[in-house]
């Protein structure tokens, strides 16, 4: 099976790969883009990365990621905005040397409530707060800051940005180059104001992270939502297709709102980290290209 | 400890008692209210229930619970509709037998996603259709219909309806008496829409589920978020001031609304449910009297 041209495996879908494993595996399923984390790029060096990176010939559609926001002033604040403008370095480096195509953007998981604090409303602000900061670091790299809302299970714990709406709230006070926002179809996929926030972020217009319309779109995400979730619900995502959402409609939407960028399949599921890279990689490409890629508009 | 006057024991916090058991350990803890579940009630048989309640001398506060109308048409989504015009009469009944404030209230839990289905926006549309069939026959009997929004945790498999605001839009095309929404602080402290809602609820004005305003709130229901969540979803609720919701914007808001019933503690936690009813009821009423009661306006 070919695989999409828009496709990117997100490395955290072969968690325990390498660097040269993941970007092994990606090409030799035939998928043409990308997405890295931090960890495994910093365990070989970044410009070693970015040298291995543009000789694959992949693309590099994201970087995971930066975040964690919702400290109050101090030291662990100060440190967690330290950290995320070297990943802001980090992702111009690697779209620099992703082959044509790439895309400059960082991920941000914003952080949830911090121990002991029932302060949601406080931590959002300290959340946008941070971007302030940042976005000027942001936009002189080139980079996108790409702010994921995260489903609301996972308000108190990871992210207090729990829709695209109020990701959209925070990165429309910033500059539509250096702050947009994710959709992630296992995140927003019940939305009922989903539709409504996804024109909203292409009506933004062109000049977006990708430089080609889309506007607040700064990266599209799909995998998919089953039940029972898993008993660490952070696992609970599953392959395109193996699930209750429905990839049409949202796919048309994101499209329909300009987007053109690569599309990332992210899953964090105990059963597909434990099963080889290839298979994962075919699965992959099988399920993006039966439930997703029937709804990409021709280009 | 002396319960708050509107505290109410819904019935699942001692899921294990029998009718007789809940009244007993209800009444015992000086708690004035009781939220009661439609199959310990059918164990003991409607009228023997009603009569019992009436010796009690408790407040009746809701039934749970309705809904589950999300089945395409045809005989189970008959015998769903069947099956709500029975709880009708059954709140009805209750209602008439509890003491003086008591709120005939039917608790709606409208359905997730049916076998196979990936129609979010259908099943919806079948649960407004649903409710406009049962809104009249609640209207004569005197019984008024809440949705409870769940969590967006629970979209796909228990309520495809997940924010107060979703509720109220469905609820907003019925007379007021008789279709009105759950305000449950575990399904809806994350929603940053939710003190707009509230206030939307509260705008519908007097004439409501209680007859002394509060608008399209028509029961209000008080327990904690903690992370992580149960290996089961659904059993992840706590006792108020075990987590992480703040009680205090949420409760003052609700009042504000012109919510004057009483608020009920509705815990599914299988350790909670593991442990003995005296003991459950003593801390409900201690986390309550924590957490919730300061944030009462003055009657």
């Amino acid at each position: 099976m070919t695989a999409h041209q828009l496709l990117s495996l997100n490395q955290a879908t072969i968690k325990y790969a390498t660097l040269d494993e993941a970007i092994a595996a990606t090409t030799a399923g035939g998928i043409e883009s990308i997405g890295l984390w931090r960890e495994p790029v910093a365990a070989v060096g970044l410009q070693e990365s970015a040298k291995r990176l543009a000789d694959s010939g992949l693309r590099f559609s994201s970087l995971c990621r930066g975040g964690f926001f919702t400290p109050e002033e101090g030291p662990t604040r100060r440190a967690a905005i330290d950290d995320n403008r070297l990943a802001i370095e980090e992702t111009a480096t690697l779209a620099a040397a992703g082959a044509d195509g790439s895309a400059a953007v960082l991920v941000l998981v914003v952080g949830g409530l911090p121990a002991g604090s029932r302060d949601l409303i406080g931590a959002r602000e300290r959340v946008r707060d941070a971007i302030g900061e940042l976005a000027p670091d942001a936009a002189a790299a080139g980079v996108t800051l790409a702010i994921e809302p995260l489903h609301p299970m996972y308000a108190s714990d990871r992210a207090v940005v729990s829709t695209l709406g109020q990701a959209l709230d925070i990165a429309e006070q910033f500059p539509i180059g250096s702050v947009g926002a994710v959709v992630d179809t296992f995140h927003v996929w019940w939305d009922p104001d989903l539709y409504t926030q996804i024109e909203r972020a292409g009506a933004a217009g062109t000049g977006g992270p990708l430089g080609r319309g889309g506007g607040r779109i700064a990266s599209y995400q799909v995998c998919d939502w089953a039940t029972p979730l898993a008993a660490d619900v952070l696992l609970s995502r599953h392959y395109p297709g193996d699930g209750v959402i429905d990839f049409d409609p949202i796919t048309r939407a994101v499209f329909a709102a300009g987007y053109v960028g690569d599309i990332e399949v992210e899953l964090f599921n105990q059963t597909i980290w434990d099963s080889p890279y290839g298979e994962v990689v075919d699965r992959t490409v099988a399920g993006f290209a039966a439930a997703v890629a029937p709804h990409i508009p021709a280009a």
